[in-house]
């Protein structure tokens, strides 16, 4: 049976190392009508949860194919190689890369990890199994070969898993809150909490943002009026935001300007978003307030 | 009948998200034998002049295709996403992207509109036209799909086009002048000019550069010698050359160095040429000067 | 007989001009069913060594192919462009460049050139020989047109070489050291010595790193504590490491940091490794020592 024809290739690498391009052409090489896609090489060195979190975010507007990710601190040492299968077979079907976390929150979104297992270790160890494991692997998958004559099936529960982003409610008599971490600051400085719409109480509207420090809760700023909105357009210049973004999350955002600098926030930091509620005061879904 | 196979891809998304990749995946997902070529994701965010810029400059040089271009302050707002039909056959035909004056210069470069349609808008807003919109349209027209069936036709004289760059004469008896924005300035530091080398009079014997104030005139620095030039290898080393470049522009050039910075300019400044004259002094075509 | 289906392209075009897309652009409407996969266009404005030191790291993994190479702060000039035939008929044959030692290193690597033609000079020069001159000259070979018609046979021996990097043994009674230029600092920090492995004399057991003067030798910090390992793994966090890389060199490493900023070094430094030796001082292979 032939496999797809598109790898899907997401790292840490950058540009300005030949290190993407090598890869393209093992790919080529082993599989010479398979069609590289990247996703993007941007991802700050070694920051798993960033890849996974652009995996995941990109990941439903994949056709069939293979994702093959590198974002990999740990190469050359004793942590695995994975090719992971989808339970959907719409979309990409097969993922490739290190067990570190970085692939299974893609895969969860496609339906869960249908089948999992661990690469071939190379005899000597190497420092870009990109090139000389998981490049490879996924041009053997686009060429047909069965992921479990890839290696040996492990168990899924034993993948290793990133933590949940925080994301908790807050409250006092007469005001509520809900507090999200940043999952991604994006080029144009629109900030996107891992909070999707859906976890804002019916009873919260919100008024305001304020930044709080993600292991004590200190309050790092005022806060800030923000609108709710619909689309970029309903705002004025300067005016700050909260929509619904085009991945479904709830994201801070200035119109044509950088609501990250506005608010002096990166990824991982913590977002407060407050108003008047009538409710009396709850304790979110989470049930918990780490502060 | 087929369509193209070519897709021109040209964005303000950076390469630091997931964006540009999405779109590629959207294209292979909707047309799967169409390659994509990028033509740059580096245009300052919202930077509209800049991506038409990049466009003119390239649109001569492209084969058969789309071109998909994306540089969108006023996504989901208002404005238009339109696809355009070049009157020419060769080279690509058809231009997608939002209307913002973004592609209208390259269509025009290319015999101009022949036919011109708004796309269909989303059902809700998106922050992602890119995606959700413009690689669709781009796709289905690679699948044959005729322009006239992505949405209703719009009247040409309706587009939104860009100012027209500043250039204009300036003389007093015994010296000439021209003044011309400047229109890029490349990775090199190589300064464009949106002037033509036919827009220097003969009569004008180009001698000096000054950076001027683009709003009041007001010049910016002492002039400086400048010597034109028919290619890098006449000059010496840190000598200021005048020459044709590559995309049939005025530039001003420094071997192995940056003429940018040597004169401190950037996209948007002006600078004025002058030189003896034994003409009297003139106003030239555009017959004006703001100053 | 039809020609490879795949172009190898390097430059310092960087990505923020069109450059790179056009010359797709333009290979694409030459030879329409090649492909080009990029090997990276972050080479720093004009620095040959950095480009050769990318190719001849990244040639033993491509496969059948043509290798496009433009790093040319000559371009315009006197100096040639050429086209290289290697003399191995696996992995990429063809090489096709501005003649400044940009290409020859990665041909030597691949059994050295069977043959040398230079391409025709353009009527007028230009500054964008790439897109003018060297696609279309890539793209020919894609085409199946012979080497031999693209311009006149060159002597192998009048191709530009580049210098061959520093690289000397030094030493006094019971201590012994070989000092290394750096050849490239990638996105990690990881420092790649000229170097390879068995450059270290088996007598001398490396413990201590420090950078010296690349022209005076004089000593430019104190020594540091390196341990040789044979993978990030074997590392604590901070540790400094000397291991073979990926490219069979040496390379001095941090596990999760940078190793070029700990010891302040860039491409083009020179690094003393040292260690006791029970062996008489020698002078090494090379025979000299600079300082």
């Amino acid at each position: 049976m032939p496999g797809p024809d598109t790898v899907f290739f997401l790292s840490d690498y950058g540009t300005a190392d030949e290190f993407v391009g090598v890869v393209h052409a093992v790919i080529a090489r082993h599989a010479p009508s398979a069609r590289v896609i990247d996703l993007g090489h941007g991802v700050a060195p070694f920051d798993v949860g960033a890849g996974a979190t652009m995996l995941e975010r990109a990941v439903d507007h994949l056709g069939p194919g293979v994702v093959l990710a590198v974002v990999d601190p740990g190469v050359g040492g004793s942590r695995r190689s994975v090719a992971l299968e989808s339970a959907r077979r719409d979309g990409p079907r097969w993922f490739v890369g290190p067990d570190n976390g970085l692939l299974v929150g893609a895969v969860e979104r496609r339906g869960g990890v249908a089948l999992a297992v661990e690469l071939e270790r190379p005899a000597t160890p190497s420092t870009f199994d990109g090139r000389d494991v998981l490049a490879p692997a996924a041009a053997a998958l686009c060429n047909g070969r069965p992921l479990d004559a890839l290696g040996s099936a492990v168990d899924q529960a034993s993948l290793t898993r990133l933590p949940r982003p925080r994301m908790f409610e807050v409250g006092s008599p007469g005001r509520a809150a809900i507090v999200s971490e940043v999952s991604w600051v994006d080029r144009f400085g629109n900030v996107q909490l891992a909070a999707l719409p859906g976890y804002i109480p019916d009873a919260l509207s919100v008024q305001t943002v304020r930044v709080v420090h993600s292991r004590t809760g200190a309050v790092l700023m005022d806060p800030m009026p923000v609108r709710r909105v619909g689309a970029f357009s309903e705002l004025a210049l300067g005016e700050l935001g909260l929509l619904e973004d085009a991945n479904g999350h709830l994201a801070l955002v200035l119109k044509e300007g950088s609501a990250a600098e506005r608010l002096a926030v990166g990824r991982g930091s913590d977002i407060e978003l407050a108003g008047r509620s009538d409710q009396p005061p709850f304790l979110g879904p989470h049930g918990y307030d780490p502060r």
